[in-house]
């Protein structure tokens, strides 16, 4: 296997370790806890893993602890440093004894349901210290929560001799993984799960998960190019950039980037929501800005954006949901009206808001809504470019102003989005070492019998070795949410807190970085310089930790 | 202004110098020079800038310089490094005298004809060492090839005492440069012109200049965020991304990312240009290569596509051509027919060959080659999403093979388009020392008196105290072109040579880079850590210095 300098040099780095962590370790259970919400009826639902302490290691005595063996389960989208968990797991329970085995199941959840697995011996693990991606193993999207698949993973689980098994997912995974460990717990099957909070989009995090791996890698990645559209909008001159950034539902990711880029614009969606702005709304805020600009000469900026901006737009909601009953119920003669006379049809047919809503869009989006239908036969959100949308609907609005003498300038717009880009980017120190201690910390709490737990290591804004490593049930993080017509208990989502610290920051900033060219240019992750330049936090992470 | 952690860090940086430059420098002539063709026309048009001898720069004695003054441009397309050239430059004049002073022109070369100057003093000078970015006075496309314009120049130059102008540019700019120096040496101005070889395409490079500056950051970047996509796609196994990479003429970009990252397939437009190779001929390959992939069970993989593959395309050219001369002859009749109609339309009255091309191009890129035309009328090539043509005809094909039993597979694509990510990142090691030894060895040039004489640094895979800094008559890479009709002398562009080392290893490898998953992943460019990781030059460049 070919290897990069980079990749040899770094294989090298050994992670920082909260300092409680490196010796021998002791148990310190705090007071019994409750969910967030709804706890009548989670408690019901997970009569064996509700209400259990919080934990924190601290140093201690030395032990014996029996041979175990271990499964991991890398669940979802790749984040910056699943690799660092594993091994951290990996080393914390051959630490505990040298005879103890790791299963890794392969491509996911599923690979424990079809009984896909390797052992991840020391050969392997040495072969992905510190590196990005999720191919130690693979990853999916195959979501357990069926009793069938229980009792399939529960056949393997006892043919190897698992005591325990480590999840590391986003919300929806972790959520999971505690239905499972209430499952295995409900039928006395000896077996613990665990859960590692996973997710580039920063939206897994609470009062005792201070931030999810990847979003610090993931984040800087984006800033690092970010930062170089910038000055290249700054040194030509003459482009807008509209730059579009992953994240589905919460625009943490948008948000940590702005403050570490200081772009001219940057739209939060959960603000959009707030203030039930439309997508004029948007346009307008953007466009203004833009003219601006150019009244002062600058005919440049950049724009950061939410993948999901569209979807938090109330009125494009509502659009949106006419379309699918509509279509649904007409797709017969939908599909028989002429290619370009389908926009007419459409417009003809829809309640005058959403009518005039879907004839201001630009063609190329409204056939989208209209053609581009996934199996159910809904509208894919996710397919629409938001950036050229945007872009394309400021351009109108600003001829339309230089008709009428309102607006002097140029306007020309790129195009980015980036979101593949970051999420196997090599981890940061933050993440590689964050992640190495959420493992290691896995293996702690596998050693002291706890299951339904999240792995927990907070004061991450302190040097690395006075981070706190616990435990977290992960019950105290649910509530009830209806999904798919149903009431379930799940972790609840993070969005952005518009009454947050970062937000706070941005909103005091944006007016000045609109108006002035006060770009920042982070410039790429660095793994062996001066601290301050290789150890650093997100923003959001200093901002929310600050006291 | 706010900095991040980095920028503050590395301002601090000295960039390293050839030992030759570092104490008092003596001039040592070579032979006289010929141009590399059409020496006789040249020679008419240089009488006085042509056949002078290379220069090479060694340890001599001290020496008084009169007083001077220098001017300086940013030429065309950013390019990391720029503000090095100029850091160079400055600290190399400020040696031989503090009195010396060094003007920068706004803007491109039309701060030169308008007049438009700032003096680049220590203070913002310091503020732009070893930045990306052209800001320090930003770039413009103003092409200075008039006397009038020269006048002009000479105008502000005479105003402010400037003996020597540096353009730093590509191969146009510099071809540009020494017309200036010959016009300014026949009118007996006193006035010196100097060129710096500038450009992230790498295509303005021959035996005395090893490499353009910039390629080495750009190409690193788009590599870093390559291998993170290669990462992610290795982690997924479900989609095939492709990847656009900046690059009108040459594949060098291109090139040099695949010889860092190893991706199943990358094109390479000289060669399908050799091969007369047609866009079926293209798409083939790639489904080709898909489809053995999928049929070991790797439903993934990763494709490098250079920016100006169509135009490579020898059939292509033939379309363009043709729709060009006949929507320029039938404007108006084409503009009557109805958008529905307009592909029927153009079917119906190009040639067979063309027409049977045209009909294979998906509807969009039809749209797009008949609607979206430039001022002069004419197809704009570079608006074509080269990556979404292929990706879309590969998946037709791939089909068609499916439903004769030929094809048994998923395919499922992602598309990236990296431009504007690389061309403005702070420059590495290699770029930051390069580029300062480039403007130091400019600034000794002047001193010496030369004028029409490009800046050279050599032996740039040895490390850096070994360079050998000198100048090369720019006369000397000149050869006559036709261009716009016209027989003018240029610099010759150096594309992608199918014989040459880099392209060599290349495709000796390529076939198991397609079969096997190969990558490398070459991480985010390093400042501060082992020699290795952050000195390394290009693969390109270490190939085809290897002797």
């Amino acid at each position: 296997m070919t290897k990069s300098a980079l990749q040899i040099a770094r294989a090298a780095y050994q992670p920082k370790l909260p300092k409680a962590l490196t010796g021998v370790v002791a148990v310190k259970e705090g007071e019994p806890t409750q969910s967030v919400a709804d706890q009548e009826a989670i408690e019901k639902l997970f009569p064996n893993t509700y209400g259990m302490p919080l934990i924190q290691f601290v140093e201690g005595q030395a032990q014996n602890v029996a041979e175990m063996n271990v499964g991991v389960i890398l669940s979802g989208g790749q984040a910056p440093g699943g690799h660092n968990v594993i091994s951290g797991l990996f080393d914390g329970i051959k630490k505990l004894n040298p005879n103890n085995k790791l299963y890794g199941f392969i491509l996911g959840p599923g690979g424990l349901v079809d009984h896909n697995y390797k052992e991840l011996t020391a050969d392997i693990i040495d072969e992905y210290r510190n590196t990005g991606g999720f191919d130690i193993i693979g990853s999916g999207r195959t979501k357990l929560e069926k009793e069938e698949q229980f009792e399939k993973g529960y056949e393997i689980l006892k043919e190897l001799g698992i005591k325990a098994l480590v999840i590391i997912g986003g919300d929806d995974s972790n959520t999971n993984a505690c239905v499972l460990a209430e499952y295995y717990a409900a039928k006395n099957y000896g077996i613990q799960v665990i859960g590692c909070p996973k997710t580039i989009d920063g939206d897994l995090k609470n009062e005792m998960i201070e931030t999810s791996f990847g979003f610090d890698t993931a984040c800087k990645t984006y800033s690092e190019v970010i930062g170089n559209i910038e000055r290249d909008c700054n040194s030509a001159r003459k482009y807008w950039h509209f730059i579009k950034l992953m994240g589905r539902s919460a625009s943490h990711i948008a948000l940590e980037c702005a403050l570490q880029t200081q772009p001219n614009i940057c739209i939060i969606s959960e603000e959009v929501e707030a203030n039930n702005m439309s997508l004029d709304d948007v346009v307008t805020y953007i466009a203004k800005a833009v003219a601006d600009r150019a009244a002062a000469g600058n005919n440049f900026g950049t724009v950061l954006i939410p993948e999901g901006l569209i979807e938090f737009i109330p009125a494009m909601k509502g659009l949106i949901a006419e379309l699918n009953d509509f279509l649904a119920a007409n797709s017969e003669e939908f599909s028989s009206i002429e290619a370009n006379k389908q926009r007419e049809y459409i417009i003809s047919k829809l309640s005058a808001e959403n009518s005039a809503i879907y004839a201001s869009l630009p063609e190329g989006v409204a056939r989208q809504l209209s053609l581009d239908r996934d199996p159910h036969g809904n509208v894919q959100v996710s397919l629409i470019e938001t950036e050229k949308l945007l872009s394309e609907m400021v351009g109108k609005k600003l001829a339309a102003w230089k008709a009428e003498g309102k607006y002097v300038g140029k306007f020309s717009a790129q195009h980015h989005f980036f979101g593949y880009e970051g999420r196997c980017a090599a981890p940061s120190n933050f993440d590689a070492d964050y992640c190495y201690s959420l493992g290691y910390t896995a293996s702690l709490l596998i050693a002291s019998g706890k299951t339904g737990y999240m792995s927990s290591v907070r004061n991450t804004t302190a040097p690395a070795a006075e981070w706190i490593a616990g435990g977290v049930p992960i019950t105290m993080m649910m509530n009830m949410e209806r999904r798919h017509g149903e009431m379930k208990p799940v972790i609840q989502k993070a969005l952005v807190k518009l009454d947050g610290a970062p937000f706070k920051k941005f909103a005091a900033n944006r007016e000045a970085w609109a108006k002035e060219t006060a770009y920042v240019y982070p410039g790429p992750i660095q793994y062996f310089g001066p601290s301050e330049v290789c150890d650093e936090p997100t923003k959001t992470l200093q901002l929310e930790q600050a006291k």
